[in-house]
């Protein structure tokens, strides 16, 4: 089934959406919010499974749905955690940062630990108050938890993944290096994320997520041209099993988790850092990776970070074109 | 007043609790939960702060409150992100791990984004599976906000507090170094935070909670012996409407957010680092602390990390000698 938020109160009012986007039907009824529905998965769950089977049928009242007009799934949540599974990516924004990767990176997970008390739905403006902070989008998947217990294992924490998303995990890169450097991680150059309008359950996206991993393409466009074309499935280094029990190795990771894969990032077939799709590679999925590679290629950067006016949308489509988790798609305004 | 939470649900239920911590009243007819009155803090604390001078005055039913019965105020939150307002201590658990101070850090404030899925009470064991980890404890105070505007001044954050509390920040020492070099901050090395069984609000405290600051005495006690003997009011060099104002900066501060002062730390008179109480000292509020001191007195750390069975014990006291905000006494327990 597919879940949605629609605007209201502090945590939205739980819906059920139909499979092509088009409809949907109230669930609050049955269970509020998402948030109270992850708290008791096994009671609500097959409740709202019988209901998006009635809404696909058209056998209940339906409405139309407007991706525009849906909250983030969770507009707030008890966490957000986010793993960097696609090393690619680690490797090009540690290049561009004058950093090594260390040999341990591609087996020891990347994560850290963002914000939730501020979840942004995907029409929302990506607020900027400042071009010179260097403001970047971050195209990735995103599961959500059930509760996994401490010292839970890889496959234990694939049995624990509720749901299935995108996020865009806004970056301020001016920001980065000063507090990194900090030692502590990030906290000011991470503002709100923005998650897709649909959250999906595992069993729905069927062949597409297997093995904690969404074999789907994902499209990332600046400005209405092409920036990434990617492949979610491949070069995941980190499938979601071994970024929730990496989590979850010192204490329990509670339902509502949202974790998510890092930038998803494709190599070249030639094993080089890819190309942009201007010039007939997969492109990025955030602007860091493009300049990097524009350094390398060129000798220097020359695709700006995010000024104020540009689109940003992220959004992954089936085999037949259909949106999966409709469109994230924002323009970036000042404050 | 003075609230708690008792153990139920996911999120307990909220009661009032007498000055003297030795009655309360219950207050979910009122509002349900802590995060719930957070919510709507200026609906619901009027009637709260009324049913407190209630309970007072004995005008109503009580029952007896037993601290060890507490849930966390806030058994889960949005947002949990500790600070380090005492910059000695960062400088001493830098020098225990090689690192030098940078000289910023007297006028940035570090500051981490930490898990807040699962938020443990005062008297719930500290499970430590594996005592190689280095399990260490951190003696703080924390405060809990309203909701915080995107770029509010320190002025505005401290009106946003809501409550004032304490927090054993738990830490897995031997965990730290490997994790802070991967360079994205705390994951594994931070399990889950332990809280005083009661918070309190800023005008209850009065003249003990001024300017961002607690001026009162915080006492650590490790298998009964002092440990610390502590001014939480002295060299902190960031107040709490600085270090909200820190997270503020790019954005949103939601209600229910639980906000760390870091480790309390004071120097000795001459300015050194401070001496173990056992040595005419103020001691520690941490281990990691008084093992550096140790190291540079003797040439070596004599106090060993937590072992199971250590019983750690952090409490402040008013002149009077009455419990503040009811003690955290925990006993260290494998998995």
């Amino acid at each position: 089934m597919k879940l949605a938020s629609l605007p209201q109160g502090r945590d939205g009012r739980l819906i059920v959406v139909s499979n092509d986007l088009a409809w949907y039907a109230d669930a609050d009824h049955i269970v509020p919010t998402m948030q109270s529905l992850l708290d008791s998965w096994d009671r609500y769950a097959p409740l709202l499974e019988a209901l998006a089977i009635e809404l696909e049928h058209g056998a209940i009242p339906r409405k139309r749905f407007h991706e525009r007009e849906a909250a983030a799934p969770l507009p707030r949540a008890y966490q957000w955690a986010d793993g960097s599974a696609y090393v690619n990516h680690v490797e090009l924004v540690r290049k561009a940062r004058g950093a090594e990767l260390p040999e341990s990176f591609w087996s020891d997970p990347l994560m850290y630990q963002g914000g939730s008390d501020d979840l942004r739905g995907a029409r929302e403006p990506l607020v900027l108050p400042d071009e010179a902070w260097g403001g970047d989008f971050e195209a990735e998947v995103v599961v959500v938890t059930g509760d996994v217990d401490r010292g839970a294992s890889a496959e234990a924490a694939l049995d624990a993944i509720r749901l299935v998303g995108l996020v865009n995990d806004v970056s301020l890169r001016n920001l980065i290096p000063g507090e990194l450097a900090k030692g502590f991680g990030f906290v000011q150059s991470k503002p709100a994320s923005h998650f897709s309008p649909v959250f999906v359950t595992p069993n729905t996206l069927g062949a597409a997520f297997q093995g904690g991993k969404l074999n789907h393409r994902l499209s990332i466009d600046l400005n209405s041209q092409a920036f990434g074309r990617l492949q979610a499935g491949e070069e995941c280094t980190f499938d979601f099993g071994v970024l929730i029990a990496h989590l979850a190795k010192t204490r329990r990771v509670a339902a509502g988790s949202i974790i998510g894969s890092g930038t998803v990032s494709n190599r070249d077939p030639d094993g080089s850092p890819g190309r942009p799709v201007g010039e007939g590679g997969r492109g990025y999925a955030c602007i860091a990776e493009q300049r990097m590679v524009e350094q390398i290629l060129h000798g220097e950067a020359r695709t700006p970070f995010l000024r104020h006016g540009d689109v940003v949308r992220i959004e992954v489509r089936d085999a037949a074109g259909h949106s999966v988790f409709g469109a994230i798609e924002q323009t970036v305004v000042p404050a």
